[in-house]
């Protein structure tokens, strides 16, 4: 499972920064490959300054080990080894009017030190942080979320969309990241589902990502927008920071477990403002995104 | 005691946002008054768009009531109740070669449930942030600090200089936030040193800010700067924000205590950037400024 895992995530990152590049007509995604001294490596792939992507980044990693002391506290396992590999993604597009998208599918492994393996499961997701909200753009996202849940349970959409609403919220700011999409972690093999019931269907969602997104890319990259509309992505693009740097938990063990610091922090925007007690007018499209983080909808 | 810090404070603060608004010449700070519903209040004071200081926030609260859960867990007590003081600022200059400057001065109470006092005791401490590196003020802003420590114990300034440096340290970047100056907590009254030693101590650190900091500005906002120069002081306010939501006791406080969040969040810089992977050049000014974070020094 670890190879054929691999396999599909180093050819996913292909078709997505393909994809991608496509979009941009110029610019490309460089390439870092890098390795891990405790055991294991990636291939990040980062595009800046892009025509439609201002910072972007599609990366894939495989590592193993010894379980760093920090991750054996949150797992309340002992002194075990472990394997764990998997694409992150995060775009940001230039235009305030597209929605930033984040992406993640992984598998992990956990050995006692005979090299037996205790534990084995996957997890990810891929949600969408718009800065104005098209209500059509979100729909079709979650549509196309919850056609590929759909082919595997009825009641994966729901639960796995909820996950996402309470995972990627800002609490200190009592606000949604972004309008959701799905999000689910340990999903072990058990009694309902095989080993590869649970491949079918992380790999099903990452193969739904290009359908979920680059239509919405595509509408909105080349719309007009004002100065004012940009200060405002850029403000919200503050509260992206915030999430990923207090409450998101692969950024947090990615900085307390020597990961690679830059493939992690590609996650942060490229520009971000911070202004004392920023509050949108009423009725304005600024103050109707607002809303609807602050009371996260059903979408389909 | 209460009383007494929170006048001081008060006064300082008035002291301070004077001081700031005649270097600016027309911007004023705004003030905002506020409550906690659990108990006590604050006033924020902030300053945006100013000639000389782009964003900045001389705030003072104080706050008390039943200490909140996650605060019991931190300071390994039970249920009991709090008084807690301070003065927060953070200035972001908007000229490169002008450093940020943070400091605190805070006051602590605790008491059991018949209202005992159990524990009372001063933190605090002022560090700067330069983006480039001006040697002859970093030894300015520590010899204030220097004077400032040693009317009171010859072992102050080593020891909270010491302090200073290894808790405005980025981990995961294993560089430090800025070149220090003096950081204290948990002064408490003990067999060397009365509580009014303590006020006095704390009170003549928060006297000597002002001459520490006004000078270094003073000489640097009017110096001319390149765009590339403005670029590198907002990737390096990236720093700044990684330390604050990532590793800022403070801050991560504040915001799993219900704290004012526009308050506590002021400290983070208007404009920011992150770029992946950015380097300076070798030999260049920001390379130079690089060496000096990831190799503190002693300056006095």
């Amino acid at each position: 499972m670890k190879e054929r895992f691999y396999q599909y995530i180093q050819n996913l990152q292909d078709r997505i920064t393909d994809a991608i590049e496509t979009q941009e007509g110029k610019a490309k995604f460089k390439e870092d490959l890098w390795t891990r001294p405790e055991g294991g490596g990636g291939r990040t792939r980062i595009l800046e300054n892009g025509e439609v992507i201002e910072k972007g980044g599609v990366n894939i990693s495989a590592v193993h080990g010894p379980l760093p002391k920090s991750m054996q506290a949150y797992f309340k396992v002992g002194d075990v080894d472990f394997f764990a590999c998997g694409l992150s993604l995060v775009l940001h597009p230039k235009n305030p009017m597209a929605p930033t998208v984040h992406a993640n599918w992984r598998y992990f492994e956990m050995y006692d030190k005979k090299g037996e393996l205790i534990e084995q499961w996957f997890g990810g997701g891929q949600d969408l942080t718009p800065y104005y909200l098209f209500e059509d753009d979100v729909i079709h996202f979650h549509s196309i979320c919850k056609r590929a849940c759909d082919e595997h349970h009825p009641q994966f959409y729901t639960e796995f969309k909820k996950k996402c609403d309470s995972y990627f919220y800002n609490s200190h700011r009592e606000e949604a990241r972004g309008v959701g999409g799905l999000f689910f972690d340990y999903l072990k093999k058990d009694s309902q589902f095989s080993l590869d019931e649970r491949y079918n269907f992380v790999t099903t969602v990452g193969d739904s990502f290009l359908e979920a997104y680059l239509p919405l890319l595509e509408k909105r990259k080349e719309m007009t927008f004002t100065p004012e509309q940009r200060t405002w992505q850029e403000i919200r693009r503050g509260r992206y920071v915030e999430f990923n740097l207090v409450h998101d938990k692969g950024t947090l063990f990615g900085l307390r477990t020597n990961g690679r610091i830059e493939s992690i922090l590609m996650s942060l925007p490229p520009k971000v403002q911070w202004y004392y007690n920023h509050q949108p007018k009423d009725g304005s499209k600024e103050a109707q995104m607002l809303e609807v983080l602050k009371n996260p909808r059903n979408w389909v």
